[in-house]
C-alpha cells in the first residue's frame, strides 16, 4: 500500500512514522509514507495556502489550486484512482469497518487542513472519502490522518507478529475485552481472581467469557444488540444481570 | 497545566510536542509536557514491563508495578489529585465535554499501552478516567493521548490566538459548520454560491445559517434533536426539508 499525507506541519509525521508498527510495517515493505507539504505546490510567488473567507468572518481558508495540484501530481503514477481522504469535523464517523474496507486499497491520500477550513470545492472535487475520528475539535487534520493510517496499515497482511492478537481484539468481536492480569498473583495486597490461577481450562474459558459479557453489558450495551448470543453466553448474561 | 505521558515509545511524541498548537501553548508557559518512558521504573533486573497473561492465550499483559511507581513518583509533588486517564477501547467515548473537562484539571497523566493488554489492578486502583476515542483498534495509546492533549490544550486560555476561531467550530455550537470558500470566485470553472460575493451581509448571513442547517440535517441529524432552533432557522430547516 502507498500513503501520501498532504499537510503543512510535515515534521508532525516524523515520530508516528518512525516508530513501532508503522515502522516496522515500512520495513516489511508492506507500505510506503511519503508526506508532502502541500505549500510546494502554490502556484503564486509568496508560496500562499490560504486566504480569507468570501462573505467575511473570522478564520482562514485553504485555497483550491495547491491542494488540487498536489493531488493531481501523487496520483499521476497510480493504477487505480486512490481515495482521496479528508479529515474534519463533518465526515462520516470512522469505525473499524471503514479501517477494514480501507485495507482493501492500494493507494490512499490523506489531506490535513490546520485551524483553517478548507475550500469546499476540494471537498466537492478531489476529495472521494471525509473522515471524523470523533465529536471532539482538533488543531488540524494531522493526529486524525495518523489515527486511520495506524488503524489501517496494522491489518495489512504480514505487519502484525502474531496473527491472533488481531482477533482478539476489542471490536472485531464486537464485543469489549475481559480485563487480564499477570503476575504477581498478589501485587501489594491486589489479587488476581481464582478462576484465573486455577489452571483449568474450562473455568477459565467460562470466567473470560462472562467477564466479556459483564464488561460489554456495564459499558457499551449497544454493542450487545447487535451480537447473537449463544446459549452458553445467554445464561451467564442472565447470570450477570441477577448479579446486579 | 502539567501533562505527563507515560510511554514505552516517547520518541513518538516529538514531532507532535514540537510542532504546531502544543509548541506555541508550551513557549507560552500554558503547558508543560513531560514524556517519561515507563520501563524506566521496572524494579526487575531486565527492566521488564510485560509479562504473560494468567490463563494462558496470546499478547502479553503489562505488569502493576512499574506503573504504579511511576505514577506515584509523578503525582508525588502535584497539590491536587492528578487525573489518570487511560487511552483504551473500553473506555468512556471521548467527547468535546470531556475535553472542556479536561481543560479545567492541573495535572494530567496519561498512560499508553502497546500491543498488550494492562493488568486489571492499573484499571482499578491508579486511573480516574478511561477514554476511548472511537470504536476502531489503534497499536497503542500514544495516538489516543495525542488527541486528548490536542482537544485539551487548544482549550487552555490564551492558546489560540483568535478567540473567534474556537467559537465558530464544529461542536461548540453543537452543529456542523457551513461551506467555506475562498479566491478564485471561478476556479477551473467551478464557481462560489452568488450569496457569497452579493456584499449583502443579511443574505450572506442567511446563506450560513441555512447551510449550517443543511449539513447537520444530511449529515448528523443526531445533533439536530439536542438544538433547540430559533424561528428563523425553523424557517429555513422547513425550506431545506421541503428542496429534498
Amino acid at each position: 500500500m502507498k500513503i501520501d499525507v498532504l499537510s503543512l506541519f510535515p515534521e508532525m509525521f516524523e515520530g508516528v512514522f518512525g516508530s513501532s508498527i508503522l515502522k516496522k510495517a515500512s520495513e516489511k515493505d508492506a507500505v510506503t509514507f511519503q508526506v508532502t507539504n502541500f505549500r510546494d505546490y502554490a502556484d503564486n510567488k509568496h508560496s500562499t495556502v490560504d486566504d480569507y473567507p468570501y462573505g467575511g468572518g473570522a478564520g482562514m481558508v485553504l485555497k483550491p489550486q495547491p491542494i488540487f495540484d498536489a493531488v493531481d501530481a501523487l496520483s499521476a503514477h497510480s493504477e487505480t484512482k486512490p481515495k482521496v481522504i479528508l479529515l474534519c469535523p463533518q465526515g462520516e464517523r470512522y469505525h473499524q469497518r471503514k479501517a477494514e474496507e480501507l485495507a482493501k486499497e492500494d493507494h490512499l491520500i490523506f489531506i490535513c487542513g490546520h485551524y483553517e477550513g478548507y475550500d469546499e470545492r476540494i471537498r466537492e472535487h478531489v476529495v472521494t472519502d471525509e473522515i471524523s475520528i470523533g465529536d471532539y475539535v482538533l488543531t488540524g487534520g494531522e493526529l486524525g490522518a495518523m489515527v486511520v493510517i495506524d488503524s489501517v496499515v496494522r491489518l495489512l497482511p504480514g505487519v502484525l507478529g502474531n496473527e491472533d492478537s488481531q482477533v482478539h481484539d476489542s471490536f472485531s468481536t464486537g464485543l469489549l475485552e475481559h480485563p487480564h492480569y499477570t503476575r504477581p498473583s498478589d501485587f501489594r495486597g491486589m489479587k488476581v481472581p481464582d478462576e484465573l490461577i486455577s489452571g483449568n481450562h474450562k473455568k477459565i474459558d467460562e470466567w473470560r467469557t462472562k467477564e466479556t459479557l459483564r464488561r460489554t453489558w456495564n459499558r457499551r450495551p449497544d454493542l450487545l444488540e447487535n451480537y447473537s448470543l449463544n446459549d452458553i453466553e445467554k445464561k451467564l448474561l442472565a447470570e450477570i444481570q441477577k448479579e446486579k
